[in-house]
């Protein structure tokens, strides 16, 4: 049984990879390179998968759910510059692959329950464009 | 192949378990757990996995997948209290896992075809929190 | 200049007169009648129109909005059942058009700046279904 | 880690199989059924999964993931009659289903990446029914 | 006090003047000028201005209002081709402007109450484009 | 007869006075005043008053008006970090009043048709915030 919850956070980035010229990270990354940054509203969704308790019929308790989003994802980000003021994207590229792969990395071991686990991260880029990682790679 | 249909209906609900005192009740579901109940544009989704026909080029007849829906769930759900008025929840609590697993246990014998079969039930209690089901656990 | 803050809130509602008889509010409300209730996740937009401080570049503190909108709406009304636990709604039918009159009338005198007044409260009672209103009746 | 793109076309379709009777075809597809036609937003969602690109962060690049679909579906397919314009449907009944694998089966070889390859294609005919394939016939 | 009820229906049209050239209609329409003509899922949503009923705590039936929505409109209009189903679309071009002043006219008398009118007429082509109508010119 | 496009830019924006302290800013902007800035999907309505042309069944040509749009906005704004990379926002508080009004002032000289006009400029900052002018200061 999956239990989604969603968020919403503003935030700034740039996408330039030192080791690329301006060039090619234009190639790379279109506007997106321009070296003052952009913002989007992100859109989160943050799937987590488990078994009801048979007391509350409830798979966790959604005010801790929301707790742990506001504290680990909402708080360090939201109206923020990810490139310089949220690492490690003063050294990881903040495509929206990268922030999924990060805020999975934070919510993961703050969900590890007895009845169930961080499922899936979604995030919304645009209405129009969204990454989602279950950890498929850690199997 | 997937197919999926949506639905809405408007419900109350309170969550209280007999076997919790106040304080407990209070503490497991929080603003739900107020004696008058409160209220939500639940939106459902009904997902049915099969093989095309191949003289028709469809699933299932959408019609039908519908009205079964309609039957089955938004006639005797909409506009109701579902503690008082739409059984079993006036002894099983109705957290939106519970309707779910509900709205699961109703649709799944009416949609046993040929070449298909319920997928998953997702019904969302706000914009911002769902829950879904897929049978994982009967199997 | 007007600007527009939208907020949620989840409540019950049933809508019977009781100068009417039972057939008689059936007929008037139709489902809505039924005498346990039922609920809606009410969407709400407050306008203000006003004109922007030179200084600051905006037509009013948008934090304060929020908290007047809070105080005045969200917390009393948010997982309520209106009838029983919000005034004037044990007196007053709570149609969406009553909602908004009493919506209107918390907020207009708590809204009234130098610079900038309430201009209109809009209610959501489904995606399909909303009133609004600006005022004219008091003009 | 799976990467969607929406992209959107409207587009007329008549649904209604030459090897049935009118009273079949009608029995069928319903009003989908007219000699005439009717037309939908169709709203499109490519799904792609693939590891992310070490250097660039970015599992494709996304200009040409949207250039692929552009080509691919939205110039052959919008503002078209597709029974009549957009082959196969001449003699392949335009439902949503056979829509979906006409779509795959157009980007699926041009998506075959060393990192990368199509997941998933939905089409959504109208924000209530959608249809979705994961090439699952093939496996 | 304004009530607004929105509907669907999807339908096909072709926007071609026979007094223009087929370049001129090209030139003018784009893609919308192709013969075959092509769909939407068009949105409609009508609002009604009144002063609510002292006794029902209402402005006017609701239940009322969707069927004079869906005898004046859906149901002539869904899953059709307005040129050759849907008079006077058989001479008066399908444009979006002309759909809604055709649905004004067909609404207006309908809606004609002691303590209510029609007052807007909202039709989205999509998403990203519609068009209204009050009432103006005939003032 | 009104007819509105929407269109969508992200942008980076940074809210402080340089006339106030950094104190003052805070108070003033809360989280939009840091000096990094942040960002955000800005969704622009932009809403044409006029007449359809009795030959055409249209207000205006839309193709003509996505490109107005296109060059006067999008262009110069999309991707961008306003106060670096925009003008007047170099000097001018990109609040999203501001922003209206800006956009206002740089769509309605191109907006002045025979039969038509601006109208109104209509700007979300989220889906809870929204900004709209109609030029009633000019009045």
């Amino acid at each position: 049984m999956k239990i989604t919850r969603r968020a919403e956070f503003s935030a700034s980035h740039m996408c330039r990879n030192p080791r690329l010229s301006v060039e090619e990270n234009r190639a790379a990354y279109g506007e997106a390179a321009s070296p003052h940054g952009h913002g989007h509203n992100y859109t989160l969704e943050v799937t987590v998968d488990g078994q009801p308790d048979p007391v509350t019929g409830m798979v966790m308790d959604l005010k801790h759910l929301k707790e742990v989003i506001q504290e680990a994802v909402i708080e360090p980000m939201d109206h923020r510059f990810l490139n310089y003021e949220v690492p490690p994207f003063d050294r990881v590229i903040p495509t929206t692959e990268n922030i999924v792969l990060e805020i999975w990395s934070r919510l993961e071991p703050r969900l590890r329950m007895d009845n169930a686990r961080l499922d899936t991260v979604r995030v919304y880029e645009t209405d129009d464009l969204f990454v989602e990682y279950s950890g498929e790679a850690g199997r």
